[in-house]
């Protein structure tokens, strides 16, 4: 089973990921990220970070988050389904859609086309869309100092950038609502994971009684 | 004015190139590559290159050349045009489709497609080809030592890969034969500079002329 984890930065995705792994028992599991879930993808994500604030363009950022997909799928998440374990990751196609498309203006039925031969036809089966109002979001990382200094997003971008990306996921989930799970990421943690673990599992029996 | 040159490894693309760059007298020029005629797209080079033996997927791959030509048509060759420049460029679009396409076996559509993102819909107005026999580029490539060793393409794929590669180029020029110009790369350097000085000098009087 593959199970994404999408939102604005600061929403809380590598938090409720992990705690909601630890929360699996014995389950095999496989957790990873994009960008950076390959060798090759982890110099990809640095190179996406470094060149952000250095006149990047929006088609040559998007084919670089292509290409540590295509890596990612075919070398981490396809192995990690075919020898049966849950497959969490930290985003995935959704954030292409919602960040290239509804915030950068990228064409949304291009963007289908190439996600599709990026993550070689592979789509999760369940989207945990972790939803929060951008001025919380900010606040949570200018508490991750480390962080904030390490990625940088929020300095170049105004709040208007991640108001659309926000909008653009809420679209999203409205048209695939078999697939999301929205939650309120202003939750505390432990209702977030019950939540998620919840539905999870709900997800897992259904997909096992097929 | 922009050309693009266009052959297998050791075809003698960059040597053309290089000369016929020294006969143009004053004119202004701006000499480039693919990969890594932009500061991404140099990372990307070296990436392309290392990971060639390891693994790299083919879609991959592809998004990585596709991410350094949107940066670099951006950045370099559409700026250097609109300053009245002639631009030479050591690989273009048509290294795409005959290394993705015709060699690895990408859909050819697709490719186009993808080709036209990347490019920001750029064409060359004249194409040179570097057209030789694969055992020829080979010997060729091995008396170049050093670059051999940096590049090590010839290492990692057979003859037959090669043969497709030269086969994809001239079904290309073929298919576009009011762009390319196929070149005898058996030729002397001399024989070559003077050919396609006379082609390129008739190409820009032509434009002039509109």
């Amino acid at each position: 089973m593959f199970v994404t984890f999408e939102g604005i930065d600061g929403s809380g995705k590598t938090t409720l990921l992990q705690t909601l792994a630890e929360s699996m028992g014995e389950c095999p599991l496989c957790l990873t990220r994009e960008p950076g879930g390959s060798a090759l993808g982890k110099r990809l994500r640095e190179i996406v970070l470094d060149e952000h604030t250095k006149g990047l363009e929006a088609s040559a950022e998007l084919f670089l988050f292509l290409a540590d997909r295509a890596q990612h799928v075919a070398e981490v998440i396809k192995p990690a389904l075919e020898r049966g374990e849950l497959v969490f990751c930290d985003r995935y196609t959704d954030s292409t859609l919602a960040y290239q498309g509804a915030a950068r203006g990228l064409d949304q039925a291009t963007l289908m086309t190439l996600n599709a031969l990026a993550s070689h036809g592979l789509e999760p089966d369940l989207t945990f869309l972790l939803d929060l109002p951008v001025a919380l979001a900010k606040k949570r990382m200018l508490q991750r100092k480390g962080t904030v200094c390490q990625e940088g997003r929020f300095d170049g971008y105004d709040a208007s950038f991640h108001e659309t990306v926000r909008a653009g996921f809420l679209d999203l989930a409205k048209r695939h609502a078999e697939r999301f799970c929205v939650l309120d990421a202003a939750s505390s943690l432990e209702e977030l994971v019950q939540t998620a673990h919840k539905h999870l599992q709900a997800r897992m029996d259904k997909k096992k009684a097929f």
